[in-house]
């Protein structure tokens, strides 16, 4: 796959969310919490004075509703701001 | 076509919208997904510290609703300032 | 006409609307789209540390509710900021 | 009169209404126009970086909703930011 | 009274709203229309890099909802940004 | 009492609503207005640039709305930034 | 755990809610006060210019709707910003 993102943005490969409660209820497709979690794909160059922290590979935590979703060769994506993600783990 | 957007804008040339869905059922007119990848066609000199960094030619992937519609000789383009742009690919 | 513009404002002389469709049929006065393209008239000094761009005569194309329409000698001229100018034609 | 505007405000004298339309209908009081062109009576010192560009005594134009309206010795006036008014004439 | 308006506020003792009409008509006390017109009482030291420049004892103008109500003493009192103030008359 | 409010942030104690009116009637709980003066209790390091004008023990007027309830040893108190402070008294 | 906060955000552990009212009566789930109180976790190397002043370990007030929920290792945390915590106590 060859996207580079612009400026601040990044791109980012959800982790899939999980279809089991801790119960082990199998959840139906349309229950599932949205994932919160994913890992980094590729990253833009910053804005003028502000490289990016996070870098291709990172695995990051961010809000429920951040970013856009994209398809990108049939897979989905979510292509966000930097200041939308909360933290590396 | 001579036309010269300002400032951090650039002129897009949207991609045809998939006119059949995966599964090979095709879409009538009004179901069609509005594209969100298109072609750089013409771009601005950019802001005063900030020149810009898509260039025309580039293909480019951008939010669904990014830009305003301006016809030009009798075909459709969008109009938008550089930061909808989320990447190239 | 002896107006000068302020700061970033440009005054424009909206093109006639077309008054017939591409298919031939002539539009009643209500119906006619508003012109989004225009030719500048005047320009202001710009601000401080930004000269404007656009300069009389250029063809222009502006938002659909760009502006605010004033009239001159009994002429409708649009008043906009050049930020609301998409691109040179 | 002795009025000092602050910083970036200029008071305004508003031309009178037009009391016929162009066709000699006298208009009565309420459905009168707000006139959108008015004198410089008093101006401000400006801001800190950025002097002011109307003078006392410019004829300016200026959006139909613009500033405040003031009573001053039993007469209106309008007094507004400088960056409410969009041309000399 | 001791009382310091911190950074770019002011202390404005309104001026006693006009209780006749111009043609004599004495207005009840709800009719009133609230004064746009008081005197500094005291001023705040402005901010870093922008001292005040109405003082203690300026007549000024300024918008009929500008500032807050505040009681001193039994007597009531407006506390404004000095941006909310028009002009000294 | 151990608290160290955040840069521009003050910690407020609230003075007691009055009990009674001007005309000695006992005012029940719930029609007491809420006070608009209080005593700094303990205030933050300011911002970067601008250190706190107000210091712990000064008594202070602010806007009805202003700041957040927080408990502390079951004690109300008001944590607000310095900005919502109109003055000192 | 290891969650690294990016940029200004913190990773807040919430303190218990009380589970008895101060008069000793037992709270069902549903009617406790969210906490607004917690222990600092993990924190962001900050901005640019701003590093954060709160460290990992410092017991903090924030307000009720402070940060986004995310659950670590099957507990809750908040992550919020340094500028939604009011007071280190």
């Amino acid at each position: 796959m060859n996207i580079k993102p612009l400026a601040d943005r990044v791109l980012v490969e959800p982790a899939e969310a999980e279809e089991k409660t801790a119960s082990g209820i199998i959840i139906p497709d349309t229950a599932k919490e949205k994932p919160q979690r994913g890992k980094i794909v590729a990253v833009g160059n910053g804005k003028k004075d502000e490289p990016l922290t996070v870098q291709a590979g990172d695995q990051v935590l961010y809000g429920k509703y951040a970013g856009t979703e994209i398809t990108v060769e049939g897979k989905e994506y979510l292509i966000m701001r930097e200041a939308d993600i909360f933290a590396i783990v």
